[in-house]
């Protein structure tokens, strides 16, 4: 549960556009849903964007109506589609989308995305001044200025699905699997769901692999009274396949992994209880901060409470706490 | 992802003891496992205690070992068994309790478990000064000195299930639900869920149902651009029977509602990855507590913090924040 | 895996119309796409019929579209929403019917739907001898002519989760469980539920409760060495508040059980793997029947192969075989 | 829902055992806990052999109770551990199983496996005589002599959730994506899950990848009104590394598809409800066939009907129907 921030309107809006960009996250389409509905209860208009920034520059844009948001809340995916928009990287770009809000008279942005969606909304608000707010959405959860984002929860279940599936099998042939999890620069997915599902190791992006000490972990697992399930969970890292190298490596090392490669999956399915509620707030206090004439912001969550924090100070990537790392290996052994 | 104390090792611990107490929360085998290999980690022997206090007072007890709970991350309910013990309100029985956790040489006691089980403990505490930890653990929410408890979030999901397989019926049809969550005193699952699930209403067990009111807004609804899909969810509150009286009075008054009774599915299910890192967290850090001398206290999470509250402090029931279900009317309409 | 007709056409089919009536079943939209894909894909016109026969009545029928169905196959629930029409008992609604279809140059028909459906469709095409095929989708599994119903399976495995659920719990307190299942008529769903989930005891609508072997069933439970875990199954049964007065007679006997009433949601959520392709498989092969000029039937499943069966034929209600309630019993013990 | 078969007691069973072999499949404890239950009901020792035939030429053979069985049911997974042994290939070897039987005064034997396990069965039998029935159980669905295998139902759905993941994200992204299921003969459970996942293609490995083809209607599909939510699914096949083959080769063609690779997911989770009812009525009916002396022979489903067939005249794999596949492409375009 969120404590909500008090806010005075003292802006008159009446339309405000919304889209969704970058890497779809579980729990867009409660945001985008809590935006419109919000917006319509007080008589905003309300338009969506599709595509993300290529929806903008393209004056991709439909309106939104309390029906067509009405049975989205509990799908993944987003009804706006996304995309990354490498265009957007160019500010004579920008101020066509720009053009295209002006002319469509739209008095507010709503961007929901993850970390390149930020920085293009940064980047627009500093040149445009236009009154915009960023609610953070990434299975990732690495955006700094929000301790959680829309889609994580929803990721980490996922994952976790398919590691307690592997389990009962692990359990029947004592076997080695390595699971990998999304994250190409972070480790927060794979770092929650190896607590979560009691993973022997947990390789995370921000290390390099140490075979050495993978290897002679391993050995030591294997002598010892607890010689079945043994699930490493892997984050993809950046340079893709590390790990089929991985495998490929233990394998020539004499052991016999198993791989998963969770992929996509973790981007679908239905948002749970928390990513909804989560959006939903986020996207009903987003109309509030608009009409507040205090865009410029990311609005995210910090020690339960949501807050402003102005686009101008974010920017870099929010850093694993490896007490987590050093917890999880403790209770694994 | 928590924040962990730093703790500094001033006592002594070579013997704790665990127990599960009051109704069982999904996500307390997660804490058992924490608190077993955290201690079994630095040579620390371990006992579980059988059926709550029940346990305590019989001296049903026996010896955790890593096996033990190596296969009961994933488990709903609790290997310990839990019990609603009666005769613990007595002080001679507890006293009882005490003389058996003496004999076993029994260093510092974890129990996990609600608001009864916190009683039960303060009480305990108060009068033998025996060094033991709280862990906060119900579906409820509602546990003062704790934003969060082990269970509620597995609890909301599995809310939040029923109600997406209810609305892909309930578009199909165009008929009103009536959806009985579980909540005697505290409508944090109601809200949890209804907000997740796009209710229509949330009846919570705070506010008397108000007939009139229901009744008046069903019909605003019906005469509404969106007819379909109309879910209310009912906290079950203190009188059973409470969704049962509810349909029969909007029965009466022409509406045709559909029942369901989630009841104790609640409570089971394999725990989500919120409430297995949320468990694991506490449950090694509660060790560690013991081991630093800092017994008498609930181990709970403030803003993200794992933070120790005395529990003489302790008692209230912690209150639902309006502002929530007044966001959730806002989107919904 | 089905074994498929082979089915020759001799009738030029321009255009097809589709309705689902009666109570949704999961499933039921992919065969609303099968039907369509598979008409498509030959060019014939495709009509959906809005909710059942009423909609027939009323003329509210529109083009399906290939990219209008082109993302229901996963979702439960009825995109053409479904009804009961009391009006279709009354011959001239039914010629009325008959009208618009004509009117719309309509081939032929498929029908969607359970034992009412069939009824109504036996009556339309016994007048008017207008092609129509009916395929069984329904969870109660009880057709006449089918061995299978689309819906059944995804509402046995909503069942079983629930089960599964509330044996965790069960376990974790030794109580006594009542899950009411659906079923007005038939015990096809508490059987499969019961058996799959290892219920105590199964209550099926066929049978009349008999209390006092239920209670003698659950003392000798109580006296043998695997006291947890008891959950008896109950079909709703026709008369509703079967599963609460037998939960009141439990107690007034000493027992003390719990309730909890699935009702409608077993009706929604993904359905199944089989029920998917039980239900595309008929909806394609119910095309190529009305090609092959041979309406008049209900497509369905017998040992394994789709078959034709002369609506007129139909009408019975399919029995349980009582040899699987004994199994039931024989294992559980 | 399956017909039992009539079988007469002739022989006089007092002590059984029961193993599982091979992959392991969801649904091989209910068969245990069937078999085990049915026969304790009777009065017959049950022994369980650990990790397939390894444990039976190793002896390590323990006695089955009705509570070491009595939360299995939902457990996927095997008790007894699952094992492939290359040493039975050796008549040497297995005449020492034998003797062990004889040693423990075991009077029939149950094997729980697949195709690996019935060869080694049949063997078995050919050269001891000694009474034994096979059950099938494999996810992938190709036995000789049954219609049905146990596991098959419970992976075709967890391929399928996989998929309705994927699609969530797919229709945001408008991306093509290769899922890899298992399956490394058989296209069975390739099929189901295409079908029932609305699959754009199934690439089965009884047939070649045909490059060409494949590439070729990935390119219609694109001019398509419908270029949103492209999934092919591929069955493993014998050489590793097919999906990420095709995945290079598709990329040389300018396509850029994304690679999920399901792996071992697909062996665990709760059985599906169907997978438990098959197994239960096997693992029953098993106990019965050994008690009518009718041993030597595999217990299946053919045409719903339980029925025995002799292991001398079985061997081959079942093929799969191409029909299957036909119908799935009619009805994705």
């Amino acid at each position: 549960m969120y404590h909500l921030p008090e806010l005075t309107p003292s802006v008159n809006i009446r339309r405000i556009a919304v889209l969704t960009s970058g890497g779809d996250a579980p729990g867009m389409n409660a945001a985008i849903r809590a935006v419109a509905r919000a917006a319509l209860h007080q008589g905003i208009d309300v338009l969506g964007i599709q595509r993300g920034y290529s929806g903008l520059v393209e004056a991709d844009i439909r309106p939104l109506t309390s029906p067509l948001v009405g049975n989205i809340l509990q799908r993944g995916g987003t009804l706006l589609k996304s995309d990354r928009c490498e265009e957007f990287h160019k500010p004579a770009v920008r101020w066509q989308g720009y053009e295209h809000l002006r002319e469509m008279e739209v008095d507010g942005l709503v961007v929901i995305g993850g970390d390149g969606s930020l920085a293009g909304a940064r980047q627009f608000a500093a040149e445009t001044n236009f009154p915009l707010v960023v609610l953070p959405a990434t299975i990732d959860n690495d955006i700094e200025g929000s301790d959680e984002t829309i889609g994580f929860d929803t990721a980490a279940n996922t994952g976790l699905d398919a590691i307690d599936r592997i389990r009962d099998t692990a359990n029947s042939h004592q076997r080695l699997f390595l699971v990998e999890v999304m994250g190409r620069d972070s480790g927060f997915l794979a770092t929650e769901v190896g607590i979560a599902g009691g993973a022997e190791m947990i390789l995370v992006p921000e290390q390099a692999i140490d075979l050495d000490r993978v290897s002679e972990s391993l050995k030591q697992g294997d002598s010892s009274a607890r010689p079945s399930s043994r699930i490493i969970v892997v984050a993809e890292g950046r340079k893709p396949g590390r790990t089929q190298r991985l495998a490929q490596a233990l394998t020539e090392r004499g052991f016999n992994p198993q791989v998963c490669i969770l992929g996509h999956i973790q981007r679908g399915g239905n948002p749970s209880a928390r990513d909804r509620v989560l959006a939903s707030c986020l996207g009903a206090v987003a109309v509030k901060v608009l009409q507040a004439g205090q865009g410029g912001c990311l609005l995210g969550v910090e020690n339960r409470h949501l807050v402003q924090r102005p686009l101008a100070d974010l920017g870099e990537r929010l850093p694993l706490d490896p007490a987590l790392l050093e917890l999880a290996q403790l209770i694994q052994q």
